[in-house]
């Protein structure tokens, strides 16, 4: 739709951008959706179909984006949903992602798939954070990242709860994707230092195999209550599509639930979240916030 | 879809020469919507869903499309929207338009952004006339305009009520569309004369910046109580889009309410106006006629 | 989407050869509509988006599609409906089509705007055959066609109900559509002689405009009363679309409703016939048959 | 959409390589429907405008696809449509779909149209196997099949409803579509040796001619009836698309149905069977299995 070149005034140029600058197999990585990516399209689609019906003769001289959210005043109801990788697409990663946020006032949600450790996006700028887990195998592994995430200073941890297994992405069995050499999954080296590049430790596995052994698939709502125990943040729950998993989000003590398909990467053909939105909204009755993932 | 050569038949086979004789800013100035155009796209789209129930052996012999509106007698129930600059298209700008309104009976509601004063459209041609107001921050500018339109026997006011700010217009920022020289805002001449030729007199600041200063984002429904006050025409309101601020015009005075997204220039995902029309006359209730843009 | 080439198998496949067979202003004349061509292309879409429910497991060994129609016993309820000119697509025009029909068992609606007259229409093939009528300004010229018809054998007529003027056809206009010399309004040859080549009458004045001008745009309910009274054949309403005229083509006593927008001929945005179908079903109530124009 | 080149991760890569590498005719009498393909499209589109409602912290470690059906612990719950003449895409035809459908663990419903005998696709591999039957006139021609297929451990018998005579397949009659002279009619060799090679036997005439003259027109309920007496086999009606014949169905005693429109391959603007099957499964409400051929 828009050429690469040119200033970037919408999202969809800095997308073209990424296009012509990202290796192929990068930007697919980003780009790409499950299956055959129909939830990606819909996900876009399904916005397109909502429309706004704006009111007129208000007096729009001071407006005010301010929410309180868990505990803070955020200056704009935006936060940065959890991507994994972000030294794919440029060399500072999360770094720089960190201090755009900051100074854009949004809350940046850094995925436990950083390429930088947690506490190195801590330190890049101020502002608030959160911290995003998959429910791994090693339940110690996930216990150590929320001590790191608590010690810097992290307000909410929001577990992924739509990854029991990795979501089948063609574009990347295509591209034979890997990860690069000098892109690492920092959080794990201290602790699972095979993990910190998987293609060297395993001999040609891919992201994908490796993640599917990581990932726990018997993850459940009683794994929600021992993550509550086992931290004084909120805990949020994401990849919410059902007013039935809403409620049940609320009775196990989840602080949010994010509705959300995973930017249609995960269950291809799961229904846009902007259309799941109405029956979730109704099911929460406001009890906690629901936040939604665009996905797209 | 039309050639531009040929006979022009239709409002598309208008739209073609317009595009193959105009310069490309002025051009899109005119075509182009905000943000991805997702309105000024479904405004078309709107009309072509909705289906007409012709009826048969009804005698048409003798057609009448006489209105009577706001005190006038109208030959046909068609306005012209009012739109700024017309001198970007052809060098006679309102005047060609004034005499071309007036020959097909056609109510010329003429823009404060005319690129000729509103005295030299009145005096251009018969016909019954109504002038478009937008809200500025400067009030005794507004209440100049209002005498000076009385004065040349305007018989209605429009207060263009959604554009506390002007819309995100990306075709003009990616030409950076500056007006030409010999294309001035008429009206602001006598009692405002940096307005008239804005980049001359900034240095190149666009349009769109010096819009958005004048322009005044604490407008709001107190605003068109006073409009009310301090005019003998009757005031319309354009740019209703709900049932809600239809029936806040009528409480507060309004002789009529225009249904309008602004062509899909102000705020992009509003929904088209022929959509939004039956909850507004509802709510209106025939208390004062409904106006449509048809923003296409 | 099919070839003009190869065995024609299906109705587009007829229509592509057509295309590139027929001099392009004779095939525009059949295949195009009014107007943007909104309700020519909405007349297909509509019979697509109905989805049949077929039923299995019935005797089919023997089937039977005889109808009984307005005193005839038909043997399949397929009408040819009434077009003009057939002589513009192959030179025995109306002729072959009448043996066409007659073989196929369908019945030929033939048009008073056929190129053969109606007495050759007749002698062509055996056959039920029904008289399709506009409602001319000169009555007597319409009394005449009536009995030439009940002379013939015409076993009903068809009063066009949605041409009180001509449809708004671009494509004639954009190919400046005139009737080739050896194409002829037969019916009119005797009683009439002007019209028969209006061109050559009138010194290069259109089809279009003298079509205008002999059409009646005061037809209304009353001229159907007297057309019943005018003839000892049924006489049916083409052209109804809402429930409203239906009840009114039953009160007035027509002998059947054709629900029809003229294939999309004469009001651009008409909604597509099969989708009025069901209000005009429920609205006749069985009182009188309800043919339907596919229009496609 | 995909390349026939590079590995083979979906349905659609399946579908491009056999395209790439099938005779063209072969490829359209598998890929093609009835008429203008307009089911055929729409059972796809129907499936893609069914979205999902994923469930989220649900234990998923052990997943369990295993079914019961009519009396056998399936695997998974995925059959084998019965498709004919399979050597037309592989020189083993449908002794190597035995064997993929036994390493898959699906049921494989063989086709009375199969190029190997129901004998050899029985001794190809283990797993439980359905048979297909059409009804033909000559019904000693049907038991016979039963006997066989009895004989042959087969454990239902699926009775097409839907083909009391053959859709109408435009690619084929496009492509004079003739079976190979190496693809036989297998299960007909024994008992009706004409029928094997139907081309050699008639001179010319085609398959689908042949078809006519085998399938039975008079199928109806009673065929049903008379088929459950045949045989100790359950028997289940393919074919249904309306809660009407659901219905009739189970009243005569069918033990299973299979909402179907033959992929689009028989009566061309049938509509698609995920469409049809929540009114036949409220129609059944539980009382035999409801199958559903996806058709895509």
């Amino acid at each position: 739709m828009n050429e690469a070149g040119g200033e970037a005034l919408t999202l969809d140029d800095f997308e073209a951008r990424a296009r012509s600058k990202m290796e192929r197999g990068a930007y697919d990585y980003y780009a790409g959706g499950a299956g055959d990516e129909l939830t990606l399209r819909a996900n876009r689609e399904a916005f397109d179909a909502v429309w706004l019906r704006p009111r007129v003769l208000v007096d729009v001289s001071r407006t005010d984006l301010t929410l309180q959210l868990l505990g803070d005043t955020l200056s704009m109801p935006v936060l940065l949903a959890p991507a994994a990788f972000h030294r794919l697409a440029h060399p500072e990663g999360e770094l720089a992602v960190a201090r755009a946020a900051a100074s854009a006032g949004a809350v940046m949600v850094v995925s436990t798939l950083a390429t930088c450790t947690l506490e190195e996006v801590a330190a890049a700028a101020p502002g608030v954070r959160w911290f995003q887990l998959y429910a791994y195998r090693d339940r110690s592994l996930s216990e150590n990242m929320i001590r790191r995430a608590e010690a810097a200073g992290y307000r909410a941890l929001v577990l992924t709860a739509d990854t029991p297994r990795l979501g089948r992405r063609l574009r990347d069995q295509r591209n034979a994707f890997q990860l690069p050499a000098d892109v690492r999954m920092a959080n794990f080296e201290a602790q699972h230092p095979l993990m910190t590049r998987p293609e060297a430790a395993s001999g040609g596995r891919t992201l994908m195999n490796y993640a599917q052994e990581m990932l726990n698939p018997s993850l459940n709502w009683k794994d929600l209550e021992w993550m509550r125990g086992a931290t004084r943040m909120p805990v949020l729950v994401k990849g919410i599509l059902t007013a039935e998993d809403a409620r049940s989000a609320v009775e196990h003590g989840a602080s949010g639930v994010v509705v959300s398909n995973h930017g249609g990467r995960q269950l291809d053909g799961a229904i846009p979240a902007v259309r799941a939105l109405p029956e979730i909204v109704d099911a929460v009755a406001g009890r906690v916030p629901v936040l939604m993932d665009g996905g797209v």
